[in-house]
């Protein structure tokens, strides 16, 4: 199916995450088609409802182009949620307006959990049909992205039933119920797989594993309850399609200082917060992975002159891309929705700019 | 004053904080005086609200002095919010019930942060009034910990009007408008070091500086905006009084990345939380600064048995204490509202025990 999409045109980002030579300094943002642009709170007005949006292949190629069509960005994103796949597993996800992600029957006992299964993939079909039908619309301007949550970050959702600021019914089961928690994270493990595998089957170029929650364990819980379980996905993970290689991004959110056990589970690219030094990160894993970040958003509310000041200290932090090394720009986590669009602008720009110079 | 108060039978606290050897490690609990306790909730029902508590130093006393009565923890540490000091700058504190602190008039354009001063400490009485209250009724049970949040910390608040998830005001000024933002770290910095100075002159005899928030703030930036005030203020603390060494301690929650950084402003200790590696940390920065943490506060929803082998885990990744090093068992953030009493209880006996065994 893939065979007949149309050649790429940009292949910067693809080429930054291989660590392979770039002219500039590629970037994408995280939620770069959100609630900031005006022309998604239209679409997403017209669709009802977010997951009106998600789950109607057209309403989210829409979306997935609109920041495209507005920055000279060098990847596009699949719109989608990461709830997709416990939803699927029947847990029952709804978008309460104003609020966040609620699920109808969270994990909360044994009989629950022991209960749960990998989803049958015809059942997120519309995902893999609309990355697909983005793929086309793309016509080969940047490569598509595609993206699953990891297996920890669904399982806090999935326990707590929704969103949280201590984890304290997820945890409660990890510490207490630890055979409960491996059998969620195992389970999720395989459907994660599973659904990034169809993604790239469908048209992906790249994926990414979101691992948003990741930052809230003990050391040493990480790596046993997040990380052994992202490295099981990577695993098992095609990394080419059709002869074409396919890389894979992981990014856990405050995992700052487990960077070099990250770097260590096979993924091509590391995402990093802005917590992070990126000169440092460079210098422990730089020749193993590519580098993705570390802007913090909230820096798109100050002037331009600010901005630009910002993009170039993070450029200048990695430093000058040399052989074998990688930076994706990014911010360090989702663009936030009272973000000025001609702010996305600025820093475009100043990264397309700065990044050029930096190389002649 | 303080010459008055009784000679102390517990010092193992301080002792700790000092690295000097001690026979067990030490302990006690961020918000231990709290609404797990149902002797907490009864007292502060009769106060009729947090801030009717935190202003009258005999309820103060009362609910400082009652984990003491029920856990053999080895500090105390006086009953108050971070919030005071904004709230005597004139910023109007309340407390919604079940919301979190709000400020009245809260810092948001450039006259509201010309107009702030450092206040005068004669509006903060009813804290050093507590102080020396409960270090009488302590009558050298334990020593007795002042604290105040850190300038990046209370600045959070002062400008967000209360509570965020994105510091989105506070940082549009941080990036926007540096200057405003310094002015009002330079106030906090003096505020804090003088209300500290007060609580140690009142009877405090160990301070702590809560960063709750410089984990929020990029590389770099934390460094600028959050630690060199905390060193301003630490270089302005009375390291002793009355010929007695007052120890401090410095904790930024989230901040596991500059450890390094954070063990040089000149703190006696620094706390740690439960995404850092203990035994790498000791090995960085233990025989200069001694080490406050770091157990998750969701493993004591767990059973007894995996309560003990969570705090057995902590206690052998600091290792064996030994010349210059010092540990001060804690969690790595406030213990939960909902946490069993009886689960303190297994902690207590636990961190006592098993590090008693290990020097033995």
């Amino acid at each position: 199916m893939s065979t007949s999409f149309a050649p790429l045109k940009n292949d910067t980002f693809l080429r930054a995450l291989m660590r392979q030579p770039t002219d500039y300094t590629p970037l994408w943002l995280m939620r770069q088609a959100g609630r900031y642009l005006p022309e998604y709170r239209e679409t997403r007005k017209q669709a009802g409802s977010f997951m009106g949006l998600a789950t109607n292949p057209d309403y989210a190629t829409e979306v997935t182009l609109q920041p495209l069509d507005r920055y000279k960005l060098d990847a596009a994103i699949l719109f989608s949620d990461i709830l997709t796949v416990p939803d699927a597993m029947g847990l029952g996800l709804s978008f309460a307006e104003g609020e966040g992600p609620r699920f109808a029957n969270p994990l909360r006992d044994e009989k629950a959990v022991r209960a749960l299964q990998v989803p049958d993939l015809s059942s997120l079909q519309y995902v893999f049909d609309a990355v697909t039908q983005i793929r086309r619309s793309l016509d080969g301007r940047v490569p598509l992205i595609g993206f699953s949550g990891s297996p920890w970050t669904l399982a806090c959702y999935m326990v707590e039933g929704g969103g949280s600021d201590d984890f304290r019914l997820v945890k409660s089961m990890l510490y207490d119920r630890p055979d409960l928690m491996h059998h969620i994270l195992k389970t999720n493990a395989t459907a994660v797989a599973g659904y990034l595998n169809a993604q790239i089957e469908a048209g992906a170029q790249a994926v990414m594993i979101f691992d948003t929650w990741g930052g809230a364990l003990a050391d040493g819980i990480y790596q046993t309850f997040s990380l052994a379980y992202m490295r099981e996905v990577v695993k098992q993970l095609k990394s080419e399609h059709n002869g074409v290689k396919i890389p894979s991004i992981v990014f856990t959110k405050g995992g700052g200082l487990w960077l070099e056990e990250i770097a260590d589970i096979g993924a091509d690219a590391v995402g990093l917060d802005w917590t992070v030094n990126l000169s440092k990160a460079r210098a422990k894993v730089g020749n193993k992975v590519a580098l993705q970040g570390n802007l913090d958003p909230n820096v798109l509310f100050a002037k331009p002159e600010q901005i630009r000041s910002e993009v170039e200290k993070t450029l200048q932090a990695f430093g000058k891309p040399a052989a074998n090394s990688g930076h994706v720009f990014n911010l360090g986590h989702g663009i936030s929705q009272f973000t000025p669009p001609e702010s996305v602008t600025v820093l475009v720009d100043a990264v397309h700019e700065i990044s050029r110079s930096m190389r002649a």
